[in-house]
């Protein structure tokens, strides 16, 4: 998914704000759903959240950069998905993050239904 | 209300993004909800909304200054309210803003409730 | 310009955040200036600002909705331009805003340079 | 430090988003400087970056949550910074988050200042 920085995205620093490439990730996730015309789960009692998050900072983008978010799955289990998400400008990684997804269903941890396991196994 | 401009307030411009000031506005009129223990609404079928917005960018902030945003009433009828909101940076003027909120019931503008029609006669 | 709706643009109403539609619109007037090629400025000193805006919220949008933004000139004058800014789901008019930019620089309203002039005539 | 849970802070969900717990950590890094009248740094030249971040979210928070961030140091090195940064609602954790922070001047990782050693160690 391509994602352009704009203004909101920015600080005073003169460069992308950190927290905006996790945004930028989620919503590479979420375009995997809305791609298929499926909501990928809304309100905290059913869907995916995320568990845990280990990311880096390699290189900083500014004020209208054209960013390219890649996800592949690492690990899929019965009730979570890690996924390693990456965000490159032009060729050069500037991001990296491993995300811990947990689907969640009538709030706790539930076996993730198949129609978005094969989903996953599709990126 | 007092309000910090944080490194995710400002763009690369070196100032604060526009439509902080706006969103500082919303927290003030949240807050006058909040400390009395009430929630302004949740959803979009119930609770205020805003209509409509006239705003004056003024003058500029940056990283680390400390805002003020005061708000009152300018006219209140029977499903709908126009508050005045300004932010102060010391005693200057920076922002200013009429906002017109609409109380909406079962996804319609509706009579206000009075006990909300209180809390916006003590501001 | 298309813009989808993301986690990060709604809220607890369960709606898009009522500012998000102006960042949206600052993207689209950003994105005119990107695909040029050329940065809209950078800086408090130099570049357009935005002065007034008059906005209408005219119906809500949802997660994973997909937007179109669209901008147009109203006025042009010697150092400031009046743009309408509407933005539309399917073929729905969700919410219209008059954004007064003016231009800045060396810190004060000047000329608009010819090159800008001409990329907003064009729209 | 206090952070209030607003509107913006919160997504369809009906709960905070998760990278606002990350923004909340870093209003209160930011904190910690402007307390003191300095600017942590300004532009990506000089100054506090985040290289790394491994955070857990634990629960949720929901709209008009008064949240308490608890930051301090796990390790300082020549020019890098480890932090744990907690948030709490009422006494429950709901975030952690290890931070690396490594400082920059002309913009190499660098000598961190002892003025700044000194403000960490008093956390």
């Amino acid at each position: 998914m391509k994602v352009r920085v704009y203004y909101e995205d920015t600080d005073a620093g003169g460069i992308t704000y950190h927290t905006r490439y996790i945004n930028f990730c989620e919503r590479a996730r979420s375009e995997i759903f809305f791609t298929r015309g499926i909501l990928p789960g809304l309100g905290h009692h059913n869907g995916f959240v995320v568990r845990d998050i280990k990311a880096s900072f390699l290189a900083t983008s500014t004020l209208g950069d054209m960013l390219e978010v890649t996800s592949r799955i690492l690990t899929m289990k019965n009730s979570s998905i890690i996924l390693l998400q990456e965000i490159f400008k032009e060729d050069r990684k500037i991001f990296s993050m491993e995300v811990v997804l947990v689907y969640i269903d009538e709030g706790k941890p539930s076996r993730i239904p198949d129609r978005f396991k094969e989903i996953f196994t599709q990126l």
